[in-house]
């Protein structure tokens, strides 16, 4: 069932929704035969939701496919990540927070080196990011015509471009060659309605090419992932709910407002997270709940820091469920075993509580025992949103 | 895999197939942890028949749908709910066993109540269906140029409308307003060819504004779903099978009807259900076999009743066994549990039993255990027809 097919069936009223997503939450054990981090953990809380819910593993975009954050989360929201795509600049603006509106064309930006015309190194010697923010302040010094332009910093070699203006578009092809050895390549539209605005980028390239000539290292650009603002049915409209996001990190902030939460202002840590949810709990329908750290640990190779950090979760866990949510989600955008230091392909623990479930037999929250649980061991990612809206009583019968 | 390609695999002779449907079968329990009414039931030959067989739970239509009864039987059927769409006139056609006849436009037919234009009432006080006969029967009295016309009453304030003819189409919208306060929608062609329908339903609404008028409650009619028999590839035809529906109530011989089957008179018990099987048994391959008040009693929120009714399809199967059918698919078209008396979108405990089933396990048949069964716990409602034909020994190899 499509997003419009779902939105067909939605009425008003219904109950609360909570979606906890403890960011790479799948693991993988140190020792083949041995636990995850998750079965590792001591989860009284999560372990009472998964006995009197349903659990399973979800597949967050297709087998043995790892996902980015962002498609991740998509799936989460129960947008397809196959069909909807993000381009690489509008990600870098969400990555970094900026406002990006629609109609305007964000681009990831690299510095980088060119000697006699040919790209000698893609990343200029591993800029810092320090170093980036003094290049993109010389570089706001462009004036184009035709469009108002941003340039940010987002992290080492990697800067967000952004112009806005009246009539531009996205559809231009990336002028980073992907290898050295080769001449940057010019902006070329892909469609007509692109013309004036490979001007426009080709304006920009000069000025900062001259701009930046002094420089031994960064003394070029390469614009990659041209793209705008999706225009997508929004979660708020498809399920008829008040969608409110609670999330720490830009990125992730940036993704819910893609699909039209309201971001929410709130701390540094899940304690003050949960506070944010407490505070609008009579505002919103539907609460996207976002811990980063688990992912951040796993990423670092930190396999007891990733246990301690969803034991974490759990201490805090009473505190959201004395709110009396109707339904919790909880799950991972994908798995990040430490073991990896990295995202991977796994399919990610999640549960299900409602008071409509029918107990499965799984009475701890984890990678084995979930993949025994009547959600089954591959549900797709974008099936559990709408799973939980129904537990929600959210929808109308679908035909007579 | 779709309808023709399932279809270019068959082959004359194979198996006998019996679909047994148990309306409304899968459940909830009283209290969570607690068991389902199936669960509760003693059901000492179907849980042979689980334990023989394969079991699992099914999906009717998707994650989270809960599908009307029309939709879900068609999934039994093998016809996917959300490609094979039937509107509310044919639906309503069916539930009242209207002999609805190919290139026939029927409309689902509210009475309602208009003051000043504008509609004040969408159901005329919810009027009782004996005076709405009596305003069916005024109706009759309406002439139209250019079609035959049938009106009948479902129940309440809700009639069918028919009209039967050359060239006429089902492409209009509705006249009803969807709420109060707004005046009764003109039908509006959807398309060319539906212009000359239009006209035909316009002097339908003229004429029995005129003839109504003198009520105080039920002074106008608004007309929904428009829609014709749709024209599918027929079971019989798919599978290459003789087809029987033995079924009570009139909406869902009317579904079998819709896919081809032959539909044979029965009684109103299912012992008499049975008697028709047992009858017709050398005559047909594949009989689908309906038991409507599972569900009744599940809609009217009667746990003990629904366990009784289970219990009592038990006792009397083996009758059907001793018919020696090569197949028994045992299920429901959707679950009504009856703590949440209606109908819901939780999947659907199904038994496959036949010789050529791998044993999975599954000791009784109930919905914990099925969700453990080699079926899975999500399969497509969709998939089952095709499994059970292909333990009957019905297709040829795909492929060399």
């Amino acid at each position: 069932m499509n997003l419009e097919e779902i939105s067909a069936l939605k009425h008003s009223g219904g109950g609360k929704v909570v979606l906890l997503v403890m960011d790479g939450l799948g693991g993988l054990p140190e020792r083949p035969g041995g636990a995850t981090e998750l079965e590792t953990a001591r989860t009284p809380n999560l372990d009472r939701l998964a006995a009197q819910g349903v659990c399973g593993l979800h597949q967050p975009v297709g087998p043995g496919i790892t996902p980015g954050s962002g498609p991740a989360h998509l799936g989460l929201f129960g947008y397809d990540p196959l069909v909807h795509k993000v381009g690489r600049g509008v990600l870098s603006a969400l990555g970094i927070g900026f406002d990006l509106r629609p109609g305007d064309v964000a681009a990831r930006g690299n510095f980088c080196t060119v000697v006699d015309g040919v790209v000698t190194d893609r990343r200029a010697g591993r800029l810092s990011s320090d170093r980036n923010r003094e290049l993109c302040e010389r570089l706001r010094g462009i004036q184009l015509e035709g469009a108002e332009m941003h340039v940010e910093t987002v992290k080492d070699y990697r800067f967000l471009l952004v112009l806005r203006g009246e009539g531009l578009s996205p559809g231009l092809a990336d002028t980073d060659p992907q290898s050295t050895g080769l001449e940057p390549l010019a902006p070329q539209p892909l469609a007509p309605e692109a013309e004036r605005t490979a001007a426009v980028v080709r304006q920009f390239i000069d000025r900062a090419g001259d701009l930046l000539a002094g420089d031994e290292r960064a003394n070029m650009v390469l614009l990659r992932g041209f793209s705008s603002r999706p225009s997508w049915p929004l979660l708020p409209e498809v399920y008829g709910v008040r969608a409110a996001a609670v999330a720490v990190y830009p990125m992730y902030r940036g993704v819910a407002r893609l699909v039209g939460m309201d971001v929410l202002a709130t701390g540094e840590t899940f304690s003050e997270e949960i506070a944010t949810v407490a505070h609008h709990w009579d505002d919103f329908d539907f609460f996207f709940l976002h811990f980063k750290t688990t992912d951040s640990a796993g990423e670092d190779g930190d396999f007891a820091r990733k246990v301690e950090l969803i034991e974490s979760v759990d201490r805090e866990l009473p505190r959201l469920l004395e709110l009396a949510p109707d339904v919790v989600l909880v799950t991972g955008d994908h798995s990040t075993p430490a073991v990896l230091r990295g995202h991977s392909w796994h399919e990610v623990p999640v549960l299900l509580w409602s008071t409509t479930c029918r107990s499965d037999g799984v009475r701890r929250f984890g990678e084995r025992e979930c993949a025994t649980g009547s959600l089954g061991p591959r549900i797709p990612a974008i099936q559990l949103l709408p799973l939980a809206f129904a537990h929600a009583r959210r929808f109308d019968k679908y035909g007579a």
